[in-house]
């Protein structure tokens, strides 16, 4: 998708609830106007965009766990990747994900993800990276985070005050971004607002599917996990990674 | 790594393992010759190569589950990424992934892997495609499918009274591609010979995990889950999603 085609979709999109008065956050079918791209149906007008940030030195599995599930939702949800510059960024295992958009050029997001990963260690402290990803942050309405992307997000000062979790083996690294975030240790996920929080890797998975439960109902997460042969985690403080990492007795 | 790169380092080895006669598939420490990088090291030279192959329409978590697993062990596999042409493969759910090298000029390959995916009904049809998966699949001591990843390998004939399995709500249009295979309804993956073949989408993570233990041992692939705080279902034979769409009673 371009970004003139995503700049039209959501002008259409922001014009049509506008003059409906529409509140829902997610309509499925918008009755827009005609957008210059005829071709264009009108479910995609209505579709929400779900932005990943990555960075060199992203883990594979928090990217692409998420956008695996959320990629169900063709009729609902784009995916789009955005990334602070270039044209790609080159993850700690090695393959190269091409992004669609830099910071300064990204449409408003929907859904925000930002995954964890040895890269993270370098963007806290990339006061460029951090001020452009919390604009982001602030105007979207859900924002998520897997393993220590937490950490990042932390940095910016947007989770203080609230509960998060993040990977339970660079626990003490992680949260020490800041001490003003209520941090839990043992923790699927944490919703907290509109945060949702995951702990390592393979736990953004089961976020992701309650991030989808709530949006779009349990239902509908269920079907996807077991689309994918997932057995779904699905109660947020079921963790046995806290004990093995001495985080609770 | 460049192809160049590669190459050295291939020719280093195999040179290597026939000075040595030896017969370990798994050199951890080679006495390479000096390659022509110099700053390359000693473990560099004997590392395994995985490569992934994708197409248009695969599926994000097929690739990317097993490519997490594998990313751990960064001293002793490095990961590659092949393509029919082109220079990068579109995922079904959005995400562009760059390829690494092509069918033409991919070098010899250790592990191989192909995920399933809405592209793999194009494969199928694709000669061209079957032709040169085929002949990377014939030379590689290690095959792995994932998902519908193996209706392709069972089309080139490679499967052939091999036992195999796949994914368990698109199986009756898989094990179509061919009735030369044993196809197992029930298993989390199986292990026949080289080829070990998974079955949907996120069992692709457990099957790398099985294998990871094969080749480096089960106390390495359960470091591994645990540092991606992932409960490996470690049993091939236990697979809750055969019943669930109807193959077993």
């Amino acid at each position: 998708m371009s970004t003139k085609e995503i700049t039209n979709n959501r002008r259409s999109f922001l014009k049509t609830a506008t003059l409906l008065g529409a509140a829902s956050l997610y309509p499925i079918i918008s009755f827009a106007e005609t957008s210059l791209d005829v071709k264009s149906n009108i479910l995609a007008e209505g579709k929400l965009i779900l932005g990943m940030v990555v960075f060199d030195g992203f883990q594979l599995l928090d990217v692409f766990g998420p956008l695996d599930v959320f990629g169900s939702l063709r009729d609902k949800v784009s995916i789009i990747i955005i990334g602070e510059k270039g044209e790609s960024a080159k993850s700690s295992a090695g393959p190269v994900l091409k992004l669609d958009y830099t910071f300064s050029n990204a449409p408003k997001i929907d859904i925000l993800m930002i995954p964890g990963g040895g890269g993270t260690r370098r963007e806290v402290k990339n006061e460029a990276f951090l001020k452009a990803f919390a604009v982001l942050a602030e105007s979207a309405p859900h924002v998520a985070t897997i393993c220590t992307g937490s950490a990042v997000l932390a940095k910016t000062g947007l989770l203080d005050g609230h509960k998060a979790t993040t990977n339970k083996r660079a626990y003490t690294w992680a949260t020490s971004q800041s001490d003003k975030v209520t941090w839990v240790p043992e923790a699927r996920w944490v919703e907290d607002g509109k945060f949702f929080t995951s702990s390592g890797v393979s736990a953004g998975i089961d976020m992701a599917l309650g991030l989808i439960a709530k949006m779009f109902g349990k239902e509908t997460a269920v079907r996807i996990a077991n689309g994918a042969e997932y057995v779904w985690n699905d109660d947020p403080n079921r963790d046995p990674f806290a004990k093995m990492n001495g985080l609770i007795k």
